[in-house]
């Protein structure tokens, strides 16, 4: 049998100290802020939904989505684009797992719809290639963190589902970074389709314009709701 | 400290006992076949290169690369995304790892260029999805048996790196599977910038048009290069 161990945080954050509740289960119907450059995990039962706002508009969520059931199991963008037939998931659309099950339903987005599957969430070794010296927040270990705060383990980090991050791919197949089109207070809800653990990330990139020209970053909302 | 268990393939076929040699160091110089339908993985020295040919012009090619000295650090095409600010690699073009450090570079590539980094390796599950009611050999069955011929350890399947297979995107974002439009003896050669094992899967796609119009699959040809 096969073993290998999880990949550690290149630092740390205050991610380290933040989860919902005691249990990390969410409390239905309550307003979580998860604050600027840092992540958190949550437990979904299936037929909960999850509602996160962008309050400011323009700060990007890199977001995930592992079964409850097995760790190798996770919301996958590479299955995605092959079981969606696109590269930007819509409302109504689902979102499989590396065992192309769907694990989420994306029900509602109030924005434009403009969405990232191709980038992988910033790290200690990209924000060293945009000149930073020491150590920046950055998703991949917000991630991690924040599944460990839960006790969860990983084995790799997938690539995420940046949600209003704004990355246009034109003909030649050449992408660029752009500021995000979304607006103050746009929401995205998904509806867990199998019991999961999904994570987000306050983007915390100020050196690029992917949380907005101004390469501020600020904090998101999120409630969880209860099955209909 | 956490770890977690290696994911076992679904099935198995012919790819188990596939080995460049007994050791699997390969020989320089020598050429090597991969059967129909199946996957190999061959160690290269950080210099060496290896040259793939696509004997139909017409069979697709899953290919990953895996750092010799860490499991987690692997050739991953969403930090290649990023690095290159383009989705299909061009020759010149480094191709980064999840530590955004380059492992393979595209030294010669005789085709038109088309290939795709955006969608999953096939799978069992794939297969089922297309009708197919026993087990289908697949590109990720293929990566996990050549791993363990080679005894090395992954901790996930990376999306691939798919060689000659054409995917367009269109402007709206959508995706499709078209034949590929590579040539007869069509060759790809890589360096290797670091110490790795690299993989490859000769695609057993025969429900789609990904490996041509005829839905035929074919073997492979490699060749290891010693540094120059």
């Amino acid at each position: 049998m096969m073993m290998l161990q999880f990949s550690e945080p290149d630092g740390l954050n205050d991610s380290v100290n933040l989860q919902v509740e005691h249990d990390g289960v969410p409390v239905p119907g309550k307003l979580y802020t998860l604050p600027a450059r840092c992540g958190i995990a949550v437990e979904l039962k299936q037929g909960q939904r999850i509602s996160i706002t962008n309050p400011s508009g323009s700060q990007v969520c890199d977001f995930w989505a592992f079964t409850a059931s097995n760790p190798h199991e996770f919301m996958s963008m590479e299955h995605v684009h092959t079981d969606l037939g696109k590269i930007i998931p819509k409302v109504g659309d689902r979102l499989v797992t590396t065992r192309r099950r769907a694990i989420l339903t994306l029900e509602e987005d109030t924005s434009p719809g403009i969405h990232d599957t191709l980038i992988a969430a910033c790290d200690h070794t990209r924000y060293q290639s945009l000149g930073c010296t020491e150590y920046h927040d950055n998703c991949t270990d917000n991630l991690k963190m924040a599944m460990q705060v839960l006790g969860k383990t990983i084995p790799c980090v997938p690539a995420p589902f940046n949600l209003w991050m704004n990355v246009p791919v034109d003909r030649n197949g050449e992408v660029a970074f752009a500021p995000p089109v979304s607006k103050p207070g746009d929401v995205m809800t998904f509806r867990a389709e199998l019991d999961c653990v999904v994570a987000m990330s306050a983007c915390p990139q100020d050196v690029t314009p992917v949380n907005g020209e101004d390469k501020d970053t600020g904090p998101l909302n999120f409630e969880i709701l209860s099955e209909a």
